[in-house]
C-alpha cells in the first residue's frame, strides 16, 4: 500500500491542475475514503454541501475541502477549489487502477486456430474465441467471455467475466466492458405476416469506439443492416439497452436502465439519466440532457434539457409537474368558480328577469 | 457471398408475395444495406418517409421503393407496394440466417450421463447439462449455457452463450434465446413474518413455446406452483422481465426493458412497447397494445391500445398529456377567472349593496 | 415424492402457527398446485378473492380456504384464517427446497492455490476462484461463477450459474444469488474534463448481508470509496440495479427493474415496487413503500407510501392521477367559465355602459 505525506499530495494535486494548500499538521496518508467510512490515516473529502454535518464525525485524519468551509481542528486540511476533481487525483495516486490477475494465454481458453491474438495477452481459462477473430495487444479477457467469429477488438481492452460479443462486431482500443454485457445480439427485427412474426436476418454489426466503458449486463443490438455505433469515449452504466441501428456519438453518458430503441441518432456528449427511454428513429442533438425516467418521443435539439414522459423542456416539465401535484386543488377552485358564476347569473337575472346561458353546458363527461 | 441480378430478385420477391417490377438497368447485387451504409453493388430500400432525403445521397446501386416515389436516375429501382416486406425477403435471399460454428458434441462440454441428446448436436465446450435433461435434434448450445436437471428442450433450438435454464423448465421447438438470458429462476415469493421474509419454495416451472425468440439478458421466473408460460411465436427484446406464474399468449411482442409482474394473463398478439410495466394478477386481452413506459395497473380489454402511467386508452392519454404540458397556462386562466369574477361581484354589489359569496371559499390548501 | 394425509397436514399447519381444520374426506395428498394447474391428489388454495370463480373448475382434491368461503362439495377443505401463510408451509412440507446437484470440489473448477474453501464444498466445473478468496462451509457455486481476488463469502451460500463477484466484495451467510447477477462492478464514476470523462478508480467494495436473496441479472456497484451495502434479509427481484456507495437496510424488498442511483441511504423493511427509480444522495426512511414506476426525487420519510414520478404521497398521487385522466374535461369547463363570464360582463356593461376588464387577459401562450 502506498503511503504519502499530505504536503507531497498537495504538490501532486497542484501539478495535476487542482491547486491545493495544506492547513494543519503534515501527516502520512495511506488511502482515500468517504466521510463515514474513513479511518485514521486516511484522507476524505467534502464536496457536496449535503454532507457538511458528517465532517464533524469522520474518523479520517485529513480532508480535502473548499477554502472557507469550517473543518474540525483535529483534521489536517487540503484546501482546494475543486475537491471532487482533487479527490479523483488523490484516488489515482494512492490506490491506482484495478490490477487484473495474470493468466497469459491460458491453455484452457478455447481459441480457434484462425484467430489472431496480439502481444502480451491476458486471456483466462473458460474464454472462447471463435474463427477469424482478431484481438489486439494487451487485452484482458476474464473467464466466460465469448468472441464470436469475425470479431475484432483493439489494443488494451478489458472484458470482465461472461461478456459476449456476437459475430463480426468490433471494439476499438481501450474499451472496457463489465461482466455479463452482450454486444451485437439480434434486435427485434421481424416482418409481420398476419399475426405471425417473420424473422429478418440481422446482418449488420455493432461497433464500439475507443475508450468506451460499458457497465454490467448491458445489451447493444447489432444493426439489421449497416451498423449500430457507440462513439469514442462514451460511458454506460449498468443494464443499458441499445436498439438495432442506433448511432451514439462520442463522450455520452447513459445511466443505468436507459433504453434506446432502434435507428436513433444521438449526438456528442449527451447525458441520459437513469431509466430514460428513447423511441425509435429519433435524433438527439449534441450536449442534450434528459432527466431520470424521461420518455423521449420526439427529436431533441442540441443543448436542450428535457424531462418527463413524454419529455418536454425541463423547466416546462417541472412547472407542469408542480401543478399536477396540486390538481385536486385546482379542480376545487374551478368548481368554486362555477358555483360563484351561477350565483352571479341568478343575481343578475333577478335584476332584469332575463336568463343568461348556464355555465358548463357544453357536452362533457363530468 | 451470393450475387444476384436485380431481375432475378424481382422474380423472387414476386413469388414470395411482394410483386416487384424492375425500373432502370439490370445489375448484379451482392448485399442489402441501409441508405446511409450501402455501397456500390448493394441494394437499399425506402419505406419510412422520414428517410426520403437520404435516398439522394446513398451510394447503393439499387433501391426498393413504392411506385410514385421519386428516386435519382443513377439508381435501379424495384418498385413494390411493401418495401419493408420485400427487403426482408431480399435479406434472407442475399444474406441468409446466421451460420453457427460447428462443435458437434464437444468433449469439453460437461454432460451428465443421464441426459439424452438428440441427433446432430452442436454443443460447445463450456456447456453444462445436468441430470435427466432431454435435448432435441439439431440444437445449438453456445459456451457457458447451463441446463439444470430435468430441463427439456425441443428440436432446432439455439441458446447463445451463457443462457441458463433452471431445473425442470421446458422449451418447445425452434426456440432461440440470446446471450445471458435466464429461464426459470425463482420469483420474489416470500411470506411475511413480521418484518422478515420467509422463502416459499418455487416448485413450479417455466414453459417456453415453439418458435419463441427471447432477447439478451432477459429473466423469466418459474412459477411458485404450476407454470409460467410464454406462448408459441412470441418474441421478446432484451432485458424483458417476467414474473412468476404469468401466462403470455402466442405471437406477442415485448420490447426491451418490459417488466410484467406475477400471475398476469396476457392474450395472443399483444404488443408492449419499451419499458412498459404490468402489475400483478391482471388480464390483458388479445391484440392489445401499450405505448412505451406505460404502467398497466388494471385489466386491458382485447384490441385496446393504452398509454401512460397508469395506462388509459391511448387517445385519452394523449389528450391529457397535451393538457398536462400546458398546465401552467390553465392555472393562469383559472386565476384570471377568479379575479374577473371578483370584479363582477364587486360591480354587481355596487349596484344594489348586497354581498355575493366570494369565489374560492371552500376549504383547500392553495 | 412425499405423500401426506390431509389430517396430518392440518396438524403440521396448526403447529406452524396456522391453525387449520379439515372439512370433508381425509385423503392422501402428494403436492401443492394452483387452482388452474392442480391435478387429482394435489391440494390447492384460495387466498385472493379474484380467483373465487376458479375454485369451481379446479381438478385438485383439496383446497386451503378461509372459513365461510363456499367450496364445491367434491373437494376436501382445510379451513384456515391465513391460506397464503398456510400454503407456504404446505409447499415446504410437501416439496421442500431445491436440491442442488452434488459436485463436491469438481477438479475442473479453476481455484487459485491461495484461496481457502470451507467444509463440504459444492463447486462445479467452470467455476473460477481467484487469489486470496475465502469461501465458507456448505457453499454451492454453479458453473460459470467467478469470484475475483480477495472475495469473501460466508457459509451456506448459493450462487447460481454465471454469477460474478468483483474483487474484495463480501457476502454474509446464507446468501443466494440467482443466475447472471453481478456484484461489485465499477459504478459510473468519472470526473468531467471538458467533454471527456476521466475514470475515478472505484476502490470501494460491495457488502451483501446475511440471508440476502438477489434475483437474476441484477447489478450492484462497488463503492467508489467505502462500501455499497445490502442489509441482512433483504430480497431483490430480477434486474435490480444499485448504484455505487448506496446503503440499503435489512429486510427490504425491491421488485424487478428497480434502479437506485449512488450514495442513497435506504432504511429497514423498505418496499420498492417494479421499475421504481431513486435519484442519487437521497434518504428513504424505515418501512417506506413506493408504488410501481415511481420516480423518487426527494427524501422519503419513514413509513411513508409514495407514488408517481416525481413521487409524492400515494393518496395525493392517486387523486392527481385521477384528475389527470379527466384534464380535457376540466379544460372544457374552464373554457365554458370564460365564455360565461364574458356573457355576464357584457350583460352587466349593458346595464350601465361601463367596461369591465375582460377575462383571460394576462399574458399567456394559449
Amino acid at each position: 500500500m502506498v503511503k504519502l505525506q499530505l504536503s507531497k499530495l498537495a504538490e501532486i494535486l497542484t501539478q495535476a491542475g487542482f491547486p491545493a494548500k495544506l492547513e494543519g499538521k503534515d501527516r502520512s496518508i495511506c488511502g482515500v475514503n468517504t466521510l463515514s467510512d474513513a479511518r485514521d490515516s486516511e484522507i476524505t473529502f467534502l464536496s457536496n454541501p449535503r454532507y457538511v454535518a458528517s465532517v464533524k464525525e469522520t474518523a479520517a485524519s485529513a480532508v480535502i475541502a473548499r477554502p472557507g468551509v469550517e473543518i474540525p481542528e483535529r483534521l489536517s486540511i487540503l484546501r482546494c477549489d475543486d475537491p471532487y476533481g482533487a479527490v479523483t487525483i488523490a484516488i489515482i495516486t494512492l490506490h491506482g487502477h484495478r490490477q487484473h490477475p495474470r493468466w497469459g494465454l491460458n491453455p484452457q481458453a478455447s481459441i480457434d486456430a484462425s484467430a489472431k491474438i496480439g502481444a502480451n495477452p491476458n486471456i483466462a481459462a473458460g474464454v472462447t474465441i471463435a474463427a477469424d477473430v482478431v484481438v489486439g495487444d494487451n487485452c484482458t479477457l476474464y473467464p466466460g467471455c465469448y468472441l464470436a467469429d469475425g470479431v475484432r477488438i483493439g489494443n488494451d481492452c478489458t472484458l470482465f467475466p461472461n461478456v459476449v460479443i456476437y459475430n463480426r462486431c468490433e471494439l476499438g482500443d481501450r474499451v472496457t466492458i463489465h461482466a455479463g454485457s452482450v454486444i451485437g445480439e439480434d434486435g427485434l427485427g421481424y416482418a409481420p405476416n398476419g399475426e405471425k412474426w417473420v424473422k429478418i436476418p440481422q446482418v449488420g454489426r455493432a461497433l464500439i469506439g475507443d475508450d468506451v466503458e460499458i457497465g454490467a449486463n448491458c445489451t447493444i443490438d447489432r444493426a439489421t443492416l449497416g451498423q449500430t455505433e457507440i462513439g469514442a469515449g462514451t460511458k454506460f452504466g449498468n443494464v443499458v439497452v441499445i436498439g438495432h441501428g442506433t448511432k451514439i456519438g462520442p463522450d455520452c453518458m447513459f445511466v443505468g436502465l436507459v433504453g434506446v430503441a432502434g435507428s436513433v441518432t444521438v449526438g456528442r456528449h449527451v447525458t441520459l439519466a437513469g431509466q430514460v427511454g428513447v423511441a425509435g428513429h429519433l435524433a438527439i442533438g449534441d450536449g442534450a440532457m434528459a432527466g431520470a425516467q424521461s420518455g423521449i418521443a420526439a427529436d431533441v435539439e442540441a443543448k436542450a434539457t428535457v424531462f418527463g414522459s413524454p419529455a418536454i423542456p425541463m423547466d416546462n416539465a417541472k412547472r407542469s409537474m408542480y401543478v399536477f401535484q396540486k390538481l385536486p386543488d385546482w379542480v376545487r377552485r374551478i368548481k368554486d368558480l362555477e358555483r360563484e358564476v351561477r350565483d352571479l347569473r341568478e343575481k343578475l337575472n333577478g335584476h332584469d328577469e332575463q336568463p343568461v346561458r348556464a355555465a358548463g353546458t357544453s357536452p362533457r363527461t363530468p
